[in-house]
């Protein structure tokens, strides 16, 4: 069996020459177990539960967004929380992004620090230590943008940058959904206002991200919930005109709502994350022309799995469950299979049930499943192998897999 | 800011000297983001969110599994698939089991090639290419235990342990719950006898894990479920021993139904996991003594989270959302706050939803939450933090994460 070693790893993933250094030690990236003598390997002889990504779709939905919102002076700020990878992002500002979005300290510097320049983190840092370190990596690399929401926040933020002796760009965060973000009208004003008096800070703009709209089911409900949301956002924006900042960024919508940001003046980028995979969560929301699928993009990760069990009548047991396809609802589809249902309930074994099958299963044979929801799915896998035309093309390591912090 | 190297990792474990190779590579553990200037750290101290474990309850759980058990002659090997941390592993062979078990080929691969010498698989593997793997690691650690549930996998087994050249241990895995196994009764015995007819198996016992059975409400229709699962298993059983099969291992039950296994006849071990960490789930199912906790042992696993907006009457919202917690239920609890609902439904922020609470919250204030489900929680994090008297004592890397393979 031949081992791996750090040379091959970087052929094998594309990114040899280019930065793949872990951030904080210098060391080549986490490497799960098993052989790396996987690229040409048929994505049915991968040993599983393996995540797969279709290059070929995944590259079709990376164009879409951008052909999507051509004309409408909207830009795209892909967020990286959904897929985690370095050379996803590369692919990203490859096609056209003006930046990504990062959701974590820890996320933020695995981008930055693998080749990344420009990343927007919609998450505050609020403990000392966290405020200290994103002001070193805005020190290291000046394409890192901040986000605050609240003054004492803003306070501590503008203390550090002068410590570190920079003037960091800040963005000032709205509550949209009760769960971030200051509140609209007044109070964000002055926020703004005081992001913009503080001599080390650069006001940049504004985040709106209505979390909640994105899974609302039906293009006429998630379009007459985003209006209403962008009420007091849209108000809050015009305020700070009129009181003369610069909003340089006005950012949010997800895959869910990125077309619909026509209606909300002087808005800038969608931070679309999900369009690049698609789910079985984002499938179900129907879109502008199909009310029963969400097709602006179309699925492209999916999880491998073997049937290790066929004992009992209309059930099939595979070795992929809840550690491999997270439990969220509504679950993974089996492509091929209309009528199974997948469930993933256990932790190490899921269960698929049935009443009608196109063909015979036996134990060894494998289903390839569509992810029910793909961020927490991702965040369980180290790698994702890149498959064209059936076969592993290249492996992609989740650099930031786990980086919650 | 003080960067990581490998010689301070390898003493801030506690493991330097012994190996902490990752399997198949021979780079040290994947090593996430952030500083390791860590030890010594009060847990309020740590940045959020962190996998904490508190070494003085975990020590205590450790023992009083096996003082719960002192005169049934009922052995312990436990589950590693909830800690996924050789380090732990071994405290458990130090305080007595007989042995580990392991989910998956990976998970084996991860323990047996850190130091932990007796694996017991509990999953089977069906592809050639695991099959060849497990045949290869038994070659080199012959305290590697695999099993199997049907015919052709046995054959399967047979041929692949000849060509390596070994006589591989082997257990039948039986079926109790409609997911892997044989069906007991004829079909069990006739698979272990063709397990004991094969020149390179060594048939060694039986499986039977109720997992159904384990967080059962009430401990008394908890042992009316077992008693019942339990009946073709023992006819199963007896049936291989009038055949006179050698019974070495009969295995089973977890930590809702570990002291219930004296009514079963020629019972070895049980597979407990949880019992080390303790959770939500398991808190809810009561004890014999105690309907409404399960206390025979005490929650030793929390996650440090940081309260990063207070903008609302009666609700938090912190750093913690799915991907620190999962979206299990009962979700997390917070420890001293009795009236506080943990929401870990958002990927990346958690919500936290009152009543009453015992102090005032602000923004970096912390709070320690009890986990869901310890075992996919686990699976999220690269470390946890060893806990004593407050403080960080160790850092424990989580070799196994990730390797559902």
């Amino acid at each position: 069996m031949h081992r791996f070693n750090r040379r091959k790893f970087l052929q094998f993933t594309g990114m040899a020459g280019t930065s793949l250094l872990l951030p904080g030690n210098g060391t080549a990236a986490p490497v799960p177990s098993f052989e790396f003598d996987e690229i040409g390997l048929s994505k049915w002889e991968l040993e599983t539960p393996s995540l797969c990504l279709e290059l070929e779709v995944m590259e079709s939905n990376l164009k879409k967004v951008h052909q999507n919102l051509q004309g409408t002076g909207i830009g795209v700020r892909p967020h990286i929380k959904t897929h985690k990878t370095p050379a996803l992002a590369r692919m990203q500002l490859e096609a056209g992004a003006v930046g990504v979005c990062a959701a974590k300290l820890s996320e933020s510097e695995a981008m930055l620090e693998n080749g990344i320049p420009n990343v927007l983190m919609t998450g505050v840092n609020v403990s000392p230590g966290k405020i200290k370190k994103a002001m070193d990596l805005r020190k290291k690399h000046p394409g890192f943008i901040q986000a605050v929401d609240n003054p004492e926040n803003a306070a501590d933020l503008q203390e550090a940058a002068k410590a570190a002796g920079i003037i960091a760009e800040v963005v000032v965060d709205l509550d949209v959904i009760n769960r971030s973000g200051v509140p609209t009208g007044k109070p964000a004003l002055a926020l703004a206002q005081q992001v913009d008096r503080s001599p080390n800070l650069h006001f940049m703009g504004i985040l709106a991200y209505d979390g909640g709209a994105q899974h609302v089911k039906g293009y006429g409900p998630r379009k007459a919930r985003t209006e209403r949301t962008f009420e007091p956002v849209v108000a809050t924006y015009e305020s700070l005109i009129i009181s003369g900042l610069n909003v340089e960024i006005f950012s949010g919508a997800g895959t869910g709502t990125y077309d619909m940001m026509g209606i909300v003046p002087g808005f800038t980028d969608v931070q679309v994350g999900s369009y690049l995979f698609m789910d079985a969560q984002y499938m179900a929301i129907g879109s502008k022309e199909n009310e029963a699928l969400y097709d602006d993009f179309d699925p492209s990760l999916t999880v491998m799995t073997t049937v290790i069990n066929t004992n009992h009548p209309n059930r099939l047991v595979t070795d992929s469950g809840a550690k491999a396809f997270t439990i969220n609802k509504p679950s993974g589809i089996v492509i091929g299979e209309p009528d199974f249902t997948y469930n993933a309930g256990s932790d190490e074994y899921g269960t698929v049930t049935y009443n009608q099958a196109n063909r015979e299963y036996r134990v060894g044979d494998k289903l390839e499943v569509i992810v029910p929801h793909c961020d927490p799915v991702v965040n369980l896998y180290d790698r994702i192998y890149g498959i064209r035309r059936g076969k592993v093309e290249t492996i992609l390591p989740v650099l930031a897999r786990g980086m919650s912090r």
